[in-house]
């Protein structure tokens, strides 16, 4: 079971705005309702998202009516700027549209139908790349984890938050299946409470020990000594290792520092911007208000009450122990070991 | 209105928890309600509860039946062990019961009713005085803010957290009475969601502009300048300045001393305990996990799913810039500033 699929020429998803209460999954046979469910969460997760995208722009090319390639190119063009706007921090968005688009352009004018079996390819390959990029993270990043530990953890980045496996729940997976005892904190990860709803069922099905945990308590459980490491994912790492990632990443990273706790972000190369100096220049999203008071339709306060809802934070570099990428851990300076990870990427394909 | 108040020979309660959906008062004519109406938060907030306290023992006084003062007492002192245990961490509990059970022990022996209306007089100087000492605090506080400041807020330190006006909240009442254009960051303070529920409420009745943030977003709006002070209050401060308050407390100071922002608990000297050295002495009070599996009976994840529930945490002196208390702002070095402004009440009686 994949997060993200293609399925009898549609995109499927797990729709995950209805775990833990529902299992359900969505098939999608027109990329704007692909890019539509980015933007309202159906899917989340920067490789996740990554793929969703990549599997719209394969389906735009089946929905365009275009008999040559020009036309069919110039459809995608289309298609490939309605998925990027879809949401704004997460850097897969691009980076597997571009990737995909890439491979339009570089197919030999034969006939339309090659360039969609080779956008369907390519997206399929990426999906099973992410899921073999989230075992090497797992392996290396697992090495981090000692027997016994308890892992801090924030939002959902495991196997719904990617194809399948995951970033940060994923080195939690690997660390699992070589048998240490670990024990899982989970922030709750308002407002969305990605935390409380999908690393819980991810590690409930896992077999793994977690305690669900209101965000405001990890301090309590750092500064007392009950955390031995944290781990999260990256929505965008800039190139000198500022990291993007689901608000209230940062306030985790500063207290962490404070107490001596090695902070891991866990990044596939695919999340790394090189073209971006420092996390400054990472956009980032704001969504509705409705989100904060009234998470999934259940108030917490009057809806005409005025809320501010930023999706992400910016952790600066400082504050980051090492970054487990599918190369191995990039440690400090960031701006040298960064850019050999993603230079190891592109040297193995 | 007032938080608490003794009404009709019965102790009378906002409950807290129906706020802000529905405004309904409790009046209780038993102290074994009144304490299990502390320990289930129909009332929260250090001095609310311990001017709730002050009134459940004149309200024990007026339940017994005992005859002569031997007897009252010894009812007295097994109604102030109850009142005692129905929070742990709060120090104004102790504070206000033994403040009433020293009225009891100095009476003449005259009569029990005459007792009994001496400890209703000294409830009630207590409420006054708490009012009283807000507002002086008030003042004092106020004069940290600046116009045009941004000002974030951890839990409800209110009018609701106290008999009137409020310690934190009391502040920034003070602030905006003297003009000062001020805007509140509101922690919505998962899990009982005070500052989304109480704080918003009265703010949004006094006028005051505001927004509602979830918890994780403190970080962002620090880290990028737009917080300009940190206003909490406390629920039991040691002798050191160590400040036992709300969960999610001591993030906010690690976060605000990274940034360099000014961070201010408001602490009546009630709240001060000389007896311990530290806040590593100060008990916290651990809480129904169903308070974070499933707020105010809303799940958002399954009941069978396992979590922790630590409801107050301990901040530092070090990440502590200064202690608004109703006879000034106490610095560094805490020790001995603390020491005066508790001298300073014991001198004022």
């Amino acid at each position: 079971m994949r997060t993200v699929e293609w399925h009898d020429n549609q995109v499927r998803m797990i729709d995950q705005r209805k775990l833990p209460w529902e299992f359900a999954q969505n098939d999608y046979d027109d990329y704007h309702d692909v890019a539509m469910a980015i933007t309202d969460m159906v899917v989340r997760g920067a490789p996740a998202i990554g793929a969703a995208a990549a599997f719209g722009l394969a389906l735009a090319a089946f929905q365009s009516p275009a008999a040559d390639q020009p036309a069919l190119l110039r459809d995608l063009e289309s298609a490939a700027a309605t998925l990027k706007q879809a949401r704004p921090t997460a850097v897969n968005l691009a980076w597997a549209v571009d990737r995909l688009m890439q491979v339009a352009g570089k197919q030999k004018p034969t006939g339309v139908d090659d360039i969609r079996a080779a956008l369907l390819s390519a997206a399929q390959s990426l999906a099973d790349e992410d899921i073999a990029i989230n075992k090497r993270m797992g392996a290396h990043g697992a090495a981090l984890v000692q027997d016994g530990d308890t892992i801090l953890h924030h939002c959902n980045t495991g196997a719904l938050a990617t194809v399948d496996w995951g970033t940060a729940l994923g080195v939690i997976r690997s660390a699992h299946e070589q048998g240490k005892k670990i024990h899982v904190l989970l922030d709750e990860t308002r407002p969305r409470l990605q935390g409380a709803r999908l690393s819980a069922w991810e590690l409930k099905q896992a077999g793994i020990p977690f305690d669900i945990i209101a965000d405001n308590a990890a301090g309590h459980f750092m500064r007392t000594g009950q955390v031995n490491i944290v781990l999260v994912g990256s929505d965008r790492t800039a190139a000198n290792g500022d990291v993007a990632n689901k608000i209230g990443t940062y306030k985790l990273a500063v207290v962490a520092r404070e107490n001596g706790i090695p902070f891991y972000p866990v990044v596939p190369t695919s999340t790394i911007d090189l073209s971006l100096a420092s996390g400054d220049e990472i956009p980032i999203e704001e969504r509705d208000p409705a989100e904060v008071l009234a998470p999934f339709g259940k108030p917490i306060a009057p809806a005409d009450y005025p809320a501010r809802n930023p999706a992400f934070d910016v952790t600066p570099h400082r504050y980051v122990t090492g970054i487990v990428t599918e190369n191995g851990i990039a440690y400090p300076p960031f701006d040298l070991s960064l850019r050999q990870a993603v230079e190891d990427t592109l040297m193995s394909k």
